[in-house]
């Protein structure tokens, strides 16, 4: 069965250069790929003939995109043909399978929240990170994910077992972890720990069959792998996400000063040099292919602004395992499931 | 004038030991430091006794203390005359100027919102942690205050912008910077970010007077130390703190691993020996001297529960300084004239 991605040509650092050159890859190894191409036809006619292009593929012209730069909010108003408001319509239309796109984060999750339905019993959105973990330490899978790191600030009990659903079928479906441990962040391991709307997500999460929940997780943990998912409300995790990019730009920037301060920290980075090529392969955002925004009918897949081909090519075949997998039905089904069995005010806390 | 400090002596690891030690030394540098200790008499007397002690203290006996594996709570209602109970019941008779405990956080939070008063106008305590910065950033100073980490983990805007007064006075008092630039932990920069207690209480720390206010800041800066105070809430902060524990230990782990996997990388470690010296230094939680644990009419200094001679010393001269600076009342002042300006319906969201 083929599987057509609509593809946002014009999102990111790299754009549309990166995102051919990396779809050009993708189509070649796998003939089910067809793809949309959303953007300056111009543009893209230009960069599939210097990337010598020989796939078939459709071109859908905008003459207006989102940049890293803009507002997103205030772009999406003053830009209502802007490429990814055109390719969310479009996937809305049925047009095409599953999305991605390397744009503003912002822009791409009020774009989809505007123009895609939701999952049914789905109220909010969220979106994922995935980051590396100590991969030394027993049981960890060298990443985790965390979610909401931004889409939804703050969550009822219900939306975060929503949460918790999306999060573990994603890294069963297309990451392809066996039942993922799924953990809730809190300030203690106690089950009376964070307030209400934690306690009773606790409650919900414990007695669930369709997760393996592993119960509260603390912040000294979160980087250590021994979860898989970790659910927080989008303000948290927004938080969190910022602090692993500034530790690691602290740890660069320390890296850098050492170097320069004295002979012997120079020999020492030197000596030390395979082991941090290593970590930053770790850290490399590229060879994750991108992070899902859940809750949508559609897979949506973020790619990261700063992609390179590789980065795309990856977040291409995230969007094929996730339609190929059925993901979206399978979170559909248990949240479908929760919702039915639960009192709406009794969760709606 | 005299300064009395009332003690837990039982509380820390290395208790009662290293809370004599460091007394001897503060007592030795300054007269003024008048002490009275809580807890076992006979342990009391018996490391007095091994450390030649001779400094005129006076004890008060208590045969219960809560231990670091007690559950604050319980343990608390379990033990009526554990020497935390006991200490904060005499502090707030009059017996003493501040106290200082190397406890169990959770105990010492509890203790004292059970048995001391707040300063008049304030609702609600909140724990600082005291954490590094990078140094090598232009306008930082090392080190940077977070507050709440814990005590409060929901709050309103009056109640942050309470905490705002509490940290800011708290580092130009007590820690010597002057005009600490004070930040409200957000998802973004812009003022309307963080929805409506974040969004009001940058409104109400912008226009104020008492404080230098610099914006909102983001997960990323929280290490850089461009800024001196952090306001958040403590369910945010204590994710943040354990979180900064959590990325040390996997630092110090991912060394030791590297030492031992090759001898390059047992090289690189031993040139960067001095380095890493240097930043463990950074981090070492003795220089600080405990943390504050603020709203309180009399200071709270929470001793970190690892506390070594020379950390107790430390924390009884922020204890002293804390009492002769007169920040609680310097607190107390902007509180009221804040609480006096605005309507209580108007802030309690």
């Amino acid at each position: 069965m083929p599987v057509t991605i609509i593809i946002d040509a014009m999102g990111g650092d790299h754009a549309p250069k990166e995102v051919i050159r990396g779809l050009n890859t993708a189509m070649e190894e796998n003939e089910n790929i067809k793809a949309i191409l959303v953007g300056d036809e111009q543009q893209i006619n230009d960069e599939m003939k210097s990337d010598n292009f020989k796939h078939d593929i459709e071109i859908v012209h905008t003459d207006e995109w989102i940049t890293m730069e803009d507002s997103p909010k205030i772009a999406l108003e003053q830009k209502p043909n802007a490429s990814i408001h055109v390719a969310t319509k479009l996937l809305n239309e049925g047009k095409a399978d599953a999305i991605v796109s390397g744009t503003n984060t912002g822009a791409l999750v009020l774009a989809a929240a505007q123009n895609l339905p939701m999952i049914e019993g789905i109220e909010r959105s969220a979106l994922a990170a995935i980051y590396p973990t100590a991969k030394f330490i027993e049981g960890s899978h060298g990443f985790s994910l965390l979610l909401d790191v931004g889409a939804t600030l703050k969550c009822t009990a219900k939306q975060l077992v929503h949460f918790a659903y999306m999060g573990s079928y994603y890294l069963s479906h297309v990451m392809d972890i066996q039942e993922p441990r799924v953990a809730l962040l809190n300030n203690g391991a106690e089950e009376t720990k964070g307030g209400a709307v934690l306690t009773r997500t606790y409650q919900y999460l414990k007695d669930d069959e369709n997760i393996t929940f592993v119960g509260n997780i603390e912040g000294n943990d979160i980087n250590k792998g021994i979860v898989d998912v970790i659910i927080t409300e989008g303000f948290v995790g927004n938080v969190i996400i910022k602090m692993m990019e500034g530790t690691a730009e602290l740890l660069k920037d320390t890296g850098k000063y050492a170097f320069k301060k004295k002979i012997s920290w120079k020999l020492g980075i030197a000596f030390l040099a395979s082991g941090l090529k290593k970590l930053k392969m770790r850290t490399d955002y590229s060879e994750y292919g991108g992070v899902p925004i859940l809750g949508f009918l559609d897979p949506v897949i973020k790619a990261h602004g700063k992609s390179n081909a590789k980065a795309f090519y990856n977040a291409y075949k995230v969007a094929v395992r996730a339609v190929e997998s059925d993901v979206i039905k399978h979170i559909g089904a248990s949240v479908h499931d929760f919702n039915a069995h639960h009192q709406i005010d009794d969760i709606d806390i």
